[in-house]
């Protein structure tokens, strides 16, 4: 008897939702018209006010506790266990469930604590999640295709099934995390929303109209709900931005080099034009902050070949600490200098994105901060050059594992057709890395020009930008990746950072906008007040290559001032 | 009129030799048989007391006193294009000469200091020599290539001719140094030996059977006579290196991103699996580390998006210096620890590269540092992947640039064959990718390992290896690339340092070797201890990723107790 795609999708996703525990199990979930926001409010009535004070703790509060021994790992372990059972039925987000080893870890820890007074690491007790792309003892990695059930990648006795590690798991280990779910992706990862044919679509669980975000969207939900305090997604066109943008979370998008990849499933494994990075998502900057200083800790070059020897600079965050500090000194010399992007020439950011933007501007205006108009050179070309790396291949990748079960193509992943296409050759792809190389050099020294054009002569410290025109995608609706993609481009550090909720009365529908082309059309028309009501809102904040430091610092400020 | 290549390129280089006042030119050259070496004292016949002491400084001696003053940037400028209109004719190693323009640059540094009391910068007055691949206003960049004359990069009326300098040009001119001289290069930079059909062949001034190496080879002959104290070369499979090991002088192949290689002609531009990288070429460690520094001072991350930020860092060297001061210790925690690779399992050294690599190892061990043998991965594996990433076009961006003459390839190009052949797929490449960053991890993780073989629990500092099988190659002899490659593929840091020369009476053939393949026996074949006899022989220190400061410190290290 043949085993048809849709069977096996079922098993597996039956398997994963048998190993919610009875005591976690939601009786009936209602429907988005019924219950359209199901964080907060909603999701406590299923949780003990211990839980609840656990769980919206950030990671970095979390791990004080457990770092000192005041809150121990398993109690920890045990309320995000139940909160993100919680958020898996309530949004669809988990695509690997192991509370149980998490289980056994935490009480290990708590035995190490009792035993040596001290923690294992920073990250001693602390609850991470990580998309479904690392590789975890115990459990397999789907990326969400039918045809990676029961393998390694997707090939079979590979002898690494259920036991092989990632790289950056290794490290985690190391540093005290626990670890207890895997969260959903949609399959070739290639989609601004969350949907693959085994656990099906991801959704907002601020505003259940709309998507949780991808390619990482099961964190975005997930971390939205408080079902993680801190996870790690990937990002090649905006799949870590887009939904911690969506799910009014903080998350970084580092350059390609300062966090370890080695040893994760991917998509197109080995182009190397535009590299996909891995960063962490959270509910605040800090946990960003403590995990990644926790990571390099472990010197992740020394087993990650693509990893630059770059420890945490801390003079860079206490030099944005400083100018930041004197900021309305009379030297004016104490001040951050910000370029704002307000429409990137293609498409037009819909009106609650517009809003975002300029309050931001206006809180940094108003406590004496500069901010320039950003006039960057052509995002056309940066698109152009952009899309041309995801199909060297012709989807070759992308379809040799759909044909592994014969499951079809979701409707939103646009970049690749039915079937395979011509592949690129050699030439055309070096011409590709040579266009890429002139639009950095271009957009470099266009951001060196600012010294000329701001008032102390020193150039924009960051970018001001919308991360997608839209608050958050309405399903099938992702139309336009511009915003994300040319920080990808451009290899540059973005930390997003929400700003506001969706207000129906204020954010009205614009009147009369004539759009530029098809697809700036598609976005404005995607815009409805009475659908987006309640959405999170968020801008991302651009640096130069390998500014880490430099803008999380920023961004921890700008966060601070927002919420004054 | 047709002009054939053979008229062009005839008149490119008699424009190149006209350049050569007639007070620097050579009655008559002798044959190799006639004089063998032509370095030291047989150029010193050609020039002035004088000319000889500033010529024979270092870069970081002769820095010192330009930047202080005692000696004018006209004087040493005056004295190097004496020296190298010297070296062109007996090594044939130019490929464009403008002394006028330096010459006036120089009077201008003069006039600097006059007015200022102080230099411009580090560099002020010290003459650096280019390879044929960086842009110099005013002259021409061919690479080699007959169809390369009066075009840019190949194209024509680009407006960029004689006009467009490299972002390393601009840099150096910042710091104050004097640009004079571009130098020889093979067309296509892709051999080991220097030749092209416009100039003919480099020869290795210090034993003019053999070649100057390649593809910097105009640099190491024109270093190796003293017409220059430091250059710029660029290494994809060992071009730094080759010529600096064939003429006895010390170079550094950097890793990729530390050096700007922005806006300079490269071949197979845009292939990016494995990258070309710019450094210098010098006769001493301080004054590879001098221009590395000054450059880095001029945060070249800023004007080249391939490069990243990250200055010296001089605590780095520190700590080599703290190991190496406290060497013989009872604590036995104060010594360097070493690998040695005294054959990578495919093709054995010849006698006097075995004798340098012993010698080596002798004098570290007596001074009590660690020695381990080293046994890494495959090499074999290495050399293949590589192989492939130049050959990713077919032979397609070769081919054009031969395409625009006519003209032929030199036999040294093995890679190529007459015509371009089939190119490589996307999936090829992303497969190669996939493998070269594998291997890179089975590499490092066997460096990781060898804490458990040193008798202190810490890893191998550095690797003492050859560079190549031979002192220097014999015309068309160049057989085997694989001790250099394999530092390419990896990305690591390597140095090459003199050790000494061939001795016909010490090091002999070796009698009754049975060659393990048709390369292993070609590189065997090809030693004879009369042709050889004098040649400079030399090692490389590898090191790790990005290991800049430390090479250097190593490698100055082992300098020193050489020379003693």
């Amino acid at each position: 008897m043949v085993i048809t795609w849709q069977q096996r999708a079922q098993e597996k996703r039956d398997s994963i939702n048998a190993l919610i525990p009875k005591e976690y199990r939601i009786d009936r979930v209602p429907s988005a018209e019924e219950q359209r926001d199901v964080t907060g409010k909603y999701i406590h009535q299923f949780l003990t006010e211990r839980e609840i004070e656990i769980t919206e703790s950030s990671a970095d509060e979390i791990a004080k506790h457990t770092v000192s021994g005041s809150w121990s790992a398993f109690e920890v372990t045990k309320a995000f266990c139940h909160r993100a059972a919680l958020a898996h039925q309530l949004a669809n987000c988990l695509h690997e469930i192991f509370f149980e080893a998490a289980i056994e870890d935490a009480k290990k820890l708590d035995d190490y604590f009792a035993e040596h007074k001290k923690p294992i690491g920073p990250l001693h007790g602390l609850p991470v999640s990580l998309k479904d792309q690392f590789h975890v003892k115990g459990v397999e990695t789907t990326m969400g295709y039918v045809g990676w059930i029961d393998t390694f990648q997707g090939e079979k006795n590979t002898g690494k099934e259920k036991v092989f590690e990632s790289e950056m798991v290794r490290e985690l280990r190391n540093l005290g995390a626990v670890l207890y779910c895997k969260t959903s992706v949609p399959h070739t990862l290639m989609s601004g929303e969350t949907r693959n044919n085994i656990i099906g679509y991801t959704w907002n669980p601020k505003n259940r109209n709309l998507s949780a975000g991808g390619s990482s969207g099961g964190e975005g939900a997930l971390i939205g709900l408080r079902g993680s305090p801190v996870g790690f997604g990937t990002d090649i066109g905006g799949s870590i931005r887009i939904p911690a943008a969506f799910n009014g979370l903080y998350g970084i998008r580092p350059s390609t080099g300062r966090l370890p990849y080695e040893g994760m499933a991917n998509s197109m494994d080995g182009q190397n034009s535009i590299l996909s990075v891995v960063g962490p998502l959270a509910t605040s900057v800090p946990s960003l902050r403590l995990v990644i200083t926790a990571l390099l800790s472990q010197e992740p070059w020394l087993h990650d070949p693509m990893v630059i020897e770059m420890p945490w600079r801390y003079e860079q965050e206490k030099e944005i600490h400083k100018l930041v500090g004197s900021v309305g000194d009379a030297s004016r010399a104490g001040k951050l200098i910000f370029g704002v992007l307000k429409h990137d020439g293609l498409v037009a950011p819909t009106p609650p994105v517009r809003r975002a933007i300029d309050r931001v501007v206006e809180e940094l205006k108003r406590l004496g901060h500069e901010v320039i108009e950003w006039k960057p050179p052509s995002h056309r070309k940066i698109l152009e050059a952009g899309l041309k790396t995801w199909v060297y291949d012709g989807g070759e990748d992308v379809h040799s594992a759909f044909k592994l079960s014969g499951e079809p193509l979701i409707p939103q992943i646009a970049l690749y057709s039915d079937k395979p296409f011509e592949q690129a050759k050699g030439s055309d792809i070096a011409a590709v890395n040579v266009t890429i190389r002139q639009i950095r050099k271009e957009y470099m020294e266009y951001w060196n020009s600012t010294t000329g054009v701001t008032s102390i002569g020193r150039p924009v410290d960051a970018i001001i930008a919308p991360l997608a025109p839209f608050p958050a995608a309405r399903p099938e609706k992702y139309n336009y990746y511009g915003y994300s993609m040319f920080v990808n481009l451009l290899d540059y550090t973005s930390v997003v950072v929400p700003v506001t909720v969706v207000d129906k009365e204020v954010d009205q529908a614009d009147v009369g906008y004539e759009p530029l082309d098809e697809i700036d059309k598609a976005v404005y028309e995607s815009y409805d007040p009475e659908i987006y009501d309640g959405a999170h809102v968020s801008v991302q904040l651009v640096g130069r290559k390998l500014q880490e430091e430099k803008m999380l610092a920023i961004a921890e400020y700008v966060d601070s001032i927002l919420k004054k």
